[in-house]
């Protein structure tokens, strides 16, 4: 086990009602800005409940973070955030409205430009901030991550800083949500768990058994919550899976990959097929070009999660790595970027790009822009 | 699954040589106080990396916490505390040193005295305060609670209050610590595991998986540290598997029981035994005498834990049960109260005592002094 320092401190408040505690939750004279999305939250009575709990509060609103959202976008929330002095900012809705405001509350805080913040990787200082999340999925109500899109060069990169002061999880605001986005949820919920798991196996017993526990639930829980999307105890479970896929609380002394979300990112800026999507196309093509590097753990996990015993181990290797393309079918995504009219082109784009920025990631550094070629080009 | 509240901020700073980043970690400008037991740390070395990392800096020392730290101890270290306006305790040594320095952290903060705030179950304000933990067992490191004795009554209690501000494991320390330390240690963390799994089931798909990731991972390790108590990979795991069995990770939504430690607690209270071994003994017991309440459970673990699969519903359970009680004496304890010289005496008196205070423990709050009879006779 390598050495780490683990510390969360996000209050989660989790459960039905809850949203009526915000304003219990929320510190007094601040001056508070919300932030919203398109608008999907006057349709399931998320902004009723948090109307209600904030009757007589003073605050403004800011609407229209997009999914991915962008740096554009977020420019003007910072520009009224600061001409309205705003101290304190509350995200209300999905991941990319909390990542948008993990921004704004770094460009409130600072003079530098919100996409050098970005570039900077991590945020030197933030206001606080806290969410009521609506869309199981990015865990980005529990971690200090970001993912911001810059539309106008077609560019997607993380960021780091503080984690949200809480966030409030009512597993019935998911209920309303699309089949395509509960998929895309537990697709990205597994993934974040498979880029902390699939690495050097024997670095912890402990959280390999806790990466494994998520991995089971999510596939216990994918058909039932496709056959009845308001099953409470079902849609409580995943929102809990996304939540705790990716609050470091799987990742103590261990190393990370990460990879597969680089690559993923690529797809959404270039073609803006969504984010838990692409983990879909380019996880099982990772695991394809990777498969002697991660031969032991994907034995481990062809075991532990798909009961794979037979076969020779190239054979098993094989086995849990099309388990796991067949995973991603099952929640009805596809898994090839010809399914989605990605080609050759893009690819090179890709390649190309990785190439410039000199970059290579995943546990071991070796995913350059030459071998995100190989990877994508096995899952075309 | 429950609504519920989740967060801990307890900074973990875990690896070897970790304790050298102690003048970091602390505040500057504190007047502090460190506590200690009654001398380990001088022999295994911790003491001299403490005052290495410390040199230069002013405090002042307590010495001589006991296991099962004692209130007329506390008490004067509360004292001390009081008169050197201390306002930040470090606690050097176990989980026991670390629980009194709970109590000494409220009893600063107070005019109430020390017993006083135990009896009310909730220290309602405490100085800061951290740890070096040299011993995987109570969780201390990483929760808001404490048991504590008060000799001239024989009892002993829980209260809460804060979690630290950080906790330093380095799994090296626990090298020298003895085979008996180490299996109550073992032992402990397991029950602290079962005491939150052996309810309800169906509550939380992941919290399960959770509790038996523990479980398994405690039950692997235990005999290669047996083995070799020099191995650092396990010994790092088995100090993870300690902090994370009782951190509120594996609570999350969930009802718990808790019954078995406040047994427990009476037989250390009345004849000294070490707590982990108290549990070994009472455990099984309690399995035994509330079986059919916790069927559904016992199976489950049965099947996931032991791969116990074959036979009646009723014979597996009580294979799982049979399997725990081996596994507590696996770790070379005892597991019945003759084996301990404890007879049907103290079993009065423990009954009597609940009955006294109208206590009823566990998830469905049905062990009376009555049916803590029942389980204390099963473990004679």
């Amino acid at each position: 086990m390598k050495n780490f320092i683990f510390q969360n401190p996000t209050k989660l408040v989790f459960g039905k009602g809850e949203i009526a505690k915000l304003s219990e939750l929320l510190p007094h004279d601040i001056r508070l800005m919300i932030t919203f999305g398109g608008g999907s939250v006057k349709k399931n009575g998320v902004y009723e409940q948090v109307m209600a709990s904030l009757k007589g509060w003073d605050f403004i609103e800011f609407w229209g973070i997009e999914p991915n959202p962008r740096v554009e976008t977020l420019r003007k929330a910072i520009r009224i955030g600061k001409e309205n002095k705003v101290d304190y900012l509350l995200a209300v809705g999905g991941g990319s409205v909390l990542d948008g405001t993990k921004l704004i509350a770094a460009g409130i805080a600072s003079e530098e430009d919100a996409w050098d913040i970005v570039l900077g990787k991590v945020a030197r200082q933030q206001i606080p901030f806290a969410s009521v999340m609506t869309v199981p999925a990015t865990g980005s109500e529990m971690n200090g991550g970001a993912v911001i899109t810059r539309e106008e060069t077609r560019e997607k990169y993380p960021f780091g800083g503080n984690y949200p002061h809480f966030s409030i999880l009512d597993p019935e605001v998911a209920y309303t949500l699309s089949s395509h986005q509960i998929a895309c949820g537990l697709a990205d919920a597994y993934t974040h768990v498979l880029e902390q798991y699939m690495t050097t196996p024997g670095q912890s017993r402990i959280m390999d058994r806790w990466a494994e526990g998520l991995l089971l639930s999510i596939i216990e829980i994918a058909p039932g919550i496709k056959a009845n999307p308001k099953d409470y105890d079902l849609m409580a479970d995943y929102m809990l899976a996304a939540t705790l896929a990716l609050n470091d609380f799987i990742q103590m002394g261990i190393s990370q990959d990460w990879a597969t979300h680089q690559i993923g990112h690529e797809l959404t800026a270039l073609h803006g097929i969504t984010h838990g999507h692409t983990l879909a196309i380019v996880m099982p093509g990772t695991f394809r070009v990777l498969k002697k590097q991660k031969h032991d753990k994907l034995l481990q996990y062809g075991e532990r999660i798909f009961n794979i015993t037979n076969g020779t181990e190239e054979e098993r290797v094989d086995k849990a790595i099309e388990k796991t393309e067949d995973f991603y079918r099952s929640l009805g995504l596809t898994t090839r970027l010809s399914e989605e009219g990605v080609g050759i082109d893009t690819i090179e784009v890709i390649s190309q790009r990785f190439n410039e920025r000199q970059v290579a990631f995943g546990e071991n550094k070796n995913v350059t822009g030459d071998l995100t070629r190989e990877i994508l080009r096995s899952s075309l």
